[in-house]
């Protein structure tokens, strides 16, 4: 079907109207957008057209639909830069977000088998487990783990709970500045509990990285685990 | 409960035995393991046990665990260094794999805006679009789409479909070398189509990258969109 007047699709001149929409702030991230039934009627047209502009939005990443559920205003990513520095206070700024962590547990245990190989210690060494969360303008965006070296960084663990930065931390234990030497990165559906910490639901996709940074010496200082909710952040990478 | 010559808890013992196991070959990737209750026969304990036992082994990547089927052999996945230079064969043959792609389609079609903007070139210029399918060994591991300006590379077309490489279709075209100029990276469900193309289902988390490949002037050649299979390939960054 195209207008009679631009020869324009009617599917295309639908998603302009409801990008208007989105761009003039009529919805907000997570609103559901009125039924196929009601844009149908709406635009007067049928329902396959109207399936077809929502469509065009969806590929552009600004709305999302759910099978049975209907259509969902998507909230814009946060782009999280990695690279040889990554800090997360300093990366939300730049993306205009307010940045928070919140910790969820801070403890002192041994280390496993890959905890102990990516800290270049024994496995068995004491390390502090920081288990924590990050939001971006308060809304849940990653659940985290990160591991340290306790015997290297004695004083570690209360630095954790007390500021809940990891910067913060290490400087306090003594680390001035710290870089990243290498990140794995896979992607992975949401276990129950980290569904229930981001408000997503179990099996949701998610974005895991893996990192280790380590002191101006190149020494370990830290093991990162990080799960971002994969329709929240984009990691972004320039070379 | 724990071993009572050793010390040593129970599930840890459980996870030791099935490592070993799993090191030896006695499975192959994809392959079932004994069911819980099986197991707990076996090593003479609870299933709650059992359980505890599996799970180490899924927080170290060995096994996965699908609710009501059981657990299976996880795949080692394939490491795919991301950075300046990113090169399909290259990357495969550095982890030990047998590169291959499948053209799926190559399609002339005007670009739209994103795309476009991505290649800088007019919303509505002419490109070439390649889509196609990846594999390691013989296996899917992931669905791209490759998208060229048309005028900028005369007869990329029919490059792309002789060769199947973005590498020697660009060479063919008069591009000598190309890097990376951005990377972004989230995790996304696999549509119905994709997950027809990686054996996965529907809704599968899959690691999706776009970049833009630049020529030496810094002009675009290749915008680029990536979906690797998540179980399947672990991106990778050196710093």
């Amino acid at each position: 079907m195209r207008n009679r007047t631009t020869n324009t699709p009617i599917w295309r001149s639908i998603a302009d109207a409801l990008r208007s929409d989105l761009a003039e702030g009529r919805y907000s991230p997570g609103d559901k957008l009125p039924t196929e039934a009601d844009l149908a009627a709406r635009f007067g047209v049928n329902r396959h057209t109207v399936r077809h502009g929502l469509s065009a939005l969806v590929e552009e990443g600004l709305i999302r639909t759910r099978r049975g559920a209907g259509a969902f205003v998507a909230a814009t990513p946060t782009d999280y830069p990695i690279g040889r520095r990554v800090r997360f206070h300093e990366n939300l700024i730049a993306s205009g977000r307010r940045p928070e962590k919140r910790v969820l547990q801070v403890e002192e245990r041994v280390a496993t088998e890959g905890e102990a190989k990516a800290l270049d210690i024994d496995a068995g060494d004491p390390i502090c487990a920081y288990h924590g969360l990050s939001l971006a303008d308060g809304q849940p965006i990653a659940v985290f783990q990160s591991m340290f070296p306790q015997t290297r960084l004695p004083g570690i663990g209360p630095a954790l709970t007390e500021t809940s930065s990891v910067t913060e931390a290490l400087r306090i234990a003594g680390v001035e500045d710290y870089t990243r030497a290498s990140t794995r990165l896979t992607a992975v559906r949401a276990t129950a509990t980290q569904a229930l910490h981001l408000n997503l639901r179990e099996g949701d996709p998610l974005l895991k990285s893996s990192g280790v940074n380590v002191d101006e010496s190149g020494r370990p200082v830290e093991y990162g685990r990080t799960w971002f909710a994969g329709d929240r952040v984009t990691l972004t990478l320039d070379s």
